[in-house]
């Protein structure tokens, strides 16, 4: 048992090296060797934990978007029992954009998993995978807030859902600095009333 | 005369390839030894043209930039001597996503110059001109818009123009086979009619 704890243990914080090199000098440079110097551990020790650097980027996207979840979480809980859905959706949207410190990190690491899957089928399937699941519970989300009349019955699920995540592309102009984290909310609040009207 | 137009057919052959290597092997690959071997010179010969990684680079953008002008121009003319601000909004978001080949190229090439942004403090400056601009022309265009009654005077130029830039987020959409080609189109005229109702 307490040996599976550490396996465990261990790979979350050769995730968090790998996070720190992501931050700090990109994708480019994602290699074992530059993650397992970032852990302070030999290339040999970190193949130990991940036999590939598919696998080890896959490892640590997983580890970002529970990270994410889970700040989503606590955000719910902080709304209270039965929050309404255009809470919960300004939470799901605003905690994937890099707005603070922990956010930025792991939308980072999901940028630079998308670059990855662009050339690796693997992770263009896992990716894909992902970002599937978040379509499919934030659709959910709005059908259940038309059936509950938070929103108009002529509102089409589907697109609604698309165009909510397509405002992902926030990413961009906040990490180019083209505009102000205020002026992001103040514009994902006014799309919000906007869908909500 | 002719030296200087084959220096510059030159470079533009070496930014076609340098797109290749984007397309085919993504932003990891993409050194100037591989952008040579891919443009059929050598390493010497590259470097007679372009000093640094960053200069290619940055003119492989600035010719995609160019492209895409091109190519929003051209719908521009098809639609006549008064176009509609919906449609040149609506053209101008649509050419920028990688919805058919040429605009994937160009995508790609804005995507990795992006990633390359955030290590990179002279591309993240060019970068972010490039953007501001282009934010700029259609705040612009929202607000004659505005101004020739065909937008409500209760829209805000500033926040309409973050949301059409933000949902460039459609790309990763895109890349990802989240979403069908289709789907985005219907998505973006759902925006723009309740953005003009």
């Amino acid at each position: 048992m307490p040996r599976q704890v550490d396996h465990q243990e261990r790979r979350e914080a050769i995730a968090r090296a790998l996070w720190r090199v992501v931050e700090q000098r990109g994708v480019l440079d994602l290699s074992m060797r530059e993650v397992a110097q970032e852990a302070g551990i030999s290339l040999g020790q970190l193949q130990h934990y991940f036999a590939s650097r598919r696998e080890m980027l896959s490892f640590a996207m997983d580890s970002a978007s529970a990270q994410t979840a889970a700040r989503v979480g606590r955000g719910l809980d902080a709304l209270g029992d039965r929050p309404h859905p255009r809470d919960v959706l300004r939470l799901m949207l605003t905690e994937t954009l890099p707005l603070h410190a922990d956010a930025r990190t792991t939308s980072r690491m999901s940028a630079a998993y998308v670059v990855e899957a662009l050339h690796d089928e693997g992770i263009h399937a896992r990716a894909r995978d992902g970002l599937l699941q978040g379509r499919a519970s934030m659709e959910q989300l709005i059908r259940d807030a038309i059936a509950d009349g938070y929103l108009g019955a002529d509102r089409d699920p589907v697109i609604e859902t698309s165009l909510l995540l397509a405002l992902t592309g926030f990413t961009t102009l906040i990490e180019l600095d083209a505009v102000e984290p205020r002026e992001v909310l103040t514009a994902v609040d006014r799309y919000l009333d906007r869908l909500f009207s």
